[in-house]
């Protein structure tokens, strides 16, 4: 097949995202309701940071434990904030098609730059003919030339992965609506094989960790959307505007310094824990069952090592 | 914990299912929307066969493929159509809090007789406090004394299981509404274990395959819910109605001589393949993305082998 039909190349013209898009986190009231106006809020201090987007709605925003209307919501509720369309990644991919398709056409609708789609998670070792139909199925019916999809890949947790020649028939049927992927697979040599196939007709390649940041941008890459960018965005940005300077390797290795400290403990518990404790707004503390918060005693010990790692954030919301 | 506080008993006078339970098949049409008329005519073909109750949206009807909306207007069909709630156990476990909640709340509204509840199942190496919130909030939030939950233990495919630690707190906090569950562990020894810890206190345990009937039903199980059993009921049925008879063993053989023709392959699939040809409506095919329908070689195939070894669909709605 890759000898046959050459994937079509997509004109410079059709804009693509790149850069550092942290996976925004959702706060949460006591009554465990999703709370627009300090969502918007945290999506304007992350774009002040110098974040190139937003990608709401990813597993580190618990939006698969969000119903459908409550991300319809809490996306229009950021667009009458004022957010603009054009920087949002939105994470569209449900288990039912019937839930994407209406997903991605409201984003689509309200002028979102892409979508980052999951596919469906619960049936386990389907196929890549399956998995085709899904995102053939959902573009085919939402049916509109600005949308731009980039493919979800993260099997630690989905156990659903996209493959390469997955994306490959997805390319050549839908050369200029499939944009790009998030590689969370933790594999560099994935990320690199994807760029290799993929990256010389225009597919973006996003890494799912900025401990690969440095190593992913040598090989290609468009950028990174990784969680820890929520409470440490400014540096994993420098990082990336720096990657070709001299200081990148020292740039990198202060990143993860900070990462280290984060990425021991449940790291969504840990992140809404360190912005609870910087926005000096406890209720950031909450997630939603199945996640549990982290105990008090968990969170003291990480802010005081990410104190003595020099950890801080900015200019916050008051 | 197991010692200083008991586990309430329960009275006799509250109702629980037993019996066979077909996780009921969902038929789509060419547009992959989900067919309530199919649906109900199914179901009442299997309630004709001697199925005690009917399990809609399981893993077998591709539930997780449906739209919480699509399940709420699949369950007022059949509803309206005359199937009686007192037969109904309602899948309404979803990935969101407020999912599950909704669709409980109607099943419960209605009057159906139970609820069967997978875990949130996209986070992964989730605990026990994190599941015990999640059907805490559910129970509560539902706040009905009529509901009855069974708890759906699948970790082959849901990959986020349902442990005995988290059980024996849920019958402490709520010993008439936690029911049961379905054990689709394929573990008999995971089903005894249970049995032995909470049967004594009427809890109920489905095995989630008929290959394990006899035995189960040895060790003081209430029935299965299998997938299978939407082709072949009514000699599951007799299995369970004759268990402690003589003919036992050699039920159960012969149950298992059909089970292994079905099991070979994608069994959805296979099932749907099946009715389409025992109901001569090819339209029953058809399954969601991210599935893909049977092959027809390999329908031919298993028709042939079904054929030789005796099975018959009797009576089907024309």
């Amino acid at each position: 097949m890759s000898d046959s039909i050459p994937i079509p190349l997509v004109a410079a013209s059709v804009p693509r995202l790149s850069g550092v898009l942290p996976p925004v986190l959702t706060p949460f009231g006591e009554d465990l309701a999703p709370d627009p106006t300090r969502l918007a809020a945290h999506a304007r201090w992350l774009l002040g940071q110098g974040c190139s987007g937003l990608a709401i709605f990813g597993t580190t925003s618990e939006a698969n434990s969000l119903s459908l209307e409550e991300r319809e919501r809490l996306l229009e509720a950021l667009l009458e904030d004022g957010i603009p369309p054009e920087v949002l990644l939105v994470g569209t991919g449900c288990c039912a098609l019937s839930d994407t398709v209406r997903l991605t056409a409201l984003a689509v609708r309200r002028g979102c730059a892409g979508v980052l789609m999951l596919p469906p998670f619960y049936y386990k070792g389907v196929s890549d003919e399956g998995l085709y139909r899904v995102f053939s199925e959902v573009i085919e019916r939402v049916g509109d030339a600005r949308l731009r999809v980039y493919l979800y890949h993260i099997p630690p947790i989905s156990q659903v992965g996209i493959t390469a020649q997955l994306i490959e028939r997805l390319l050549r049927a839908y050369p200029e609506v499939v944009a790009g992927m998030k590689d969370s697979s933790g594999d560099l040599g994935n990320t690199k094989l994807m760029l290799e196939r993929f990256g010389p007709s225009g597919f973006k390649v996003f890494l799912g960790t900025e401990r690969l940041l440095l190593a992913g941008m040598r090989s290609g890459g468009a950028g990174c959307i990784t969680a820890t960018a929520n409470v440490n965005p400014a540096m994993i940005v420098r990082l990336f505007r720096d990657w070709q300077g001299r200081e990148a390797e020292k740039l990198q290795e202060e990143v993860n310094v900070i990462r280290s400290a984060l990425e021991r403990l449940p790291v969504i518990a840990a992140l809404k824990s360190v912005l609870a404790h910087e926005t000096r707004d406890p209720a950031w503390r909450t997630v939603r069952p199945p996640l549990v918060e982290l105990p008090a005693a968990d969170s003291s010990t990480l802010l005081a090592d990410l104190e003595r790692r020099g950890f801080a954030m900015p200019g916050l919301p008051a």
